[in-house]
């Protein structure tokens, strides 16, 4: 088992930073302790034991802190960081849970110290619905995490991230530069969301759920979404967003000529090529 | 318990054939016939103890069948009961599984003897994979079963096969007229499964399973398909399926209108209509 000898602090108890608690309170870290603005959410945290002490004032937690895992949304973890610039403890890794990265990271960087240590973190964990109430160390399970260090970033201090992540429960953990895991993001994640969004918004029954399958069910599942997260996410990664767009109506089209053309040996074929890529993905 | 005093004989035994069998099986008819070209497929049924007897030729089964459920490809299915005309019992109830309806039973209905009642049917289950081997009763369970009556059913006929699949697991039964079926089966089924394939063929990657997280895993799950059956699906309700594919690409043409004017408000907004429909689907 890891040894946690140092204290952490989880910044907003919601889905992703109730679910970090529950995970690192069983890695038994020297001390774990939680930011929020709401008072509920600390009392109820404190109350399940997955936090040691949570604080709604950041400056006690922060300044005995080694390392800083930031789990709220995109802009406000920059502005969090940027307003507690002289709290954090000499040495402290800061890392965050955001979905997008490039953007934030250069935000960040246009005033950090020099003795602290930023790293962009991405857990491709999430649920439908948010909250503590929703938290469980179970969504990290055989989940990908995204870690996209730059060249400011210290060797050790990446290799204690990575190896925190992989003793939560998370599978596969892939480095790669934050403009790349935009890009590559904006394929994976804000376009099957988008999809699913656009699906369902499109129908105009009122009887659909007596027509569905599984099919529909899956193709709609996260279009249950976090509308504000989502639209910070999106708006803050839009070229990529809106050129994984293009790439992907370029490629039904693909589906909609062969239909129109009665096509079907093309129509078998892309049916075909998708299924096996399908597998792989396995 | 549903009395079943009748012979009944399903023709395929694949993963929906198999599945009825077991599924029927427990309802203990007088008899559970089954047809398959392939005697594989008859010799493990019997061993597996879900059929009383299987045939390779069809004329034995059916000349005594009261049910014949056809679980084989639409356009096999039309072939199948054109061959059988004369082997029919009279007064037997033939009902099928095609996930389209109003060519079909066109079709069928051109040659159908007056003594014998064809309703189409569409158990909405199904499976990543195909054939006996994946077949389980469960995939009935809390599904959606569509009935497409015409005036030239029989009310008790009707009714008859409405109970008989209520009671293998079905949740809801809705009864609808074949043209209507394919318009809505466009949209739920047929589109949801181009979407899934149109995404994956348009990834070029070679490591994406490192970047996805549940949102791409079920955007794209119905990309490992059955490519001949869903090409005849789809060439068969060309007219609908293209219509749907272009009520989505107008609907993701607002997402993507939204993110190029930087319009977060609009962009929240869809989101969030999307949610709430998603929300009333469950």
């Amino acid at each position: 088992m890891l040894e946690l000898d140092f204290n952490i602090t989880i910044v907003g108890l919601g889905l992703i930073g109730g679910s970090f608690a529950m995970a690192l309170k069983e890695l038994n870290p020297k001390n774990l302790w939680a930011i929020d603005i709401d008072k509920e959410a600390i009392k109820t945290a404190e109350k399940m034991g997955i936090i040691d002490k949570g604080y709604t004032d950041p400056e006690t937690p922060l300044k005995k802190s080694d390392i800083v895992i930031i789990c709220i949304y995109p802009n406000l973890t920059v502005k969090f960081i940027k307003d507690n610039m002289k709290n954090f403890k000499s040495g402290a890794i800061i890392t965050d849970t955001a979905g997008i990265k490039e953007k934030l990271i250069e935000e960040i960087y246009t005033s950090i110290r020099e003795d602290v240590d930023f790293i962009g973190g991405h857990p491709m964990a999430g649920r439908e619905s948010k909250g503590l109430g929703y938290a469980t160390k179970d969504i990290f399970n055989n989940a990908n995490y995204l870690i996209t260090p730059t060249d400011k970033n210290k060797e050790e201090n990446i290799k204690r991230i990575e190896e925190l992540v992989k003793a939560i429960g998370f599978k596969s953990i892939v480095s790669l530069n934050p403009s790349h895991h935009d890009e590559i993001i904006a394929f994976t994640s804000h376009l099957p969301h988008i999809m699913a969004s656009a699906l369902i918004i499109s129908d105009n029954r009122s009887d659909t759920k007596f027509f569905v399958a599984g099919s529909y069910r899956d193709a709609t599942r996260v279009a249950k979404i976090n509308a504000d997260l989502w639209t910070e996410l999106i708006m803050d990664n839009r070229d990529n967003t809106l050129e994984q767009i293009e790439v992907f109506e370029n490629s039904i089209a693909n589906f909609k000529r062969a239909i129109m053309n009665n096509d079907k040996e093309n129509l078998k074929l892309l049916f075909r090529k998708g299924s096996q890529k399908r597998e792989e993905l396995i």
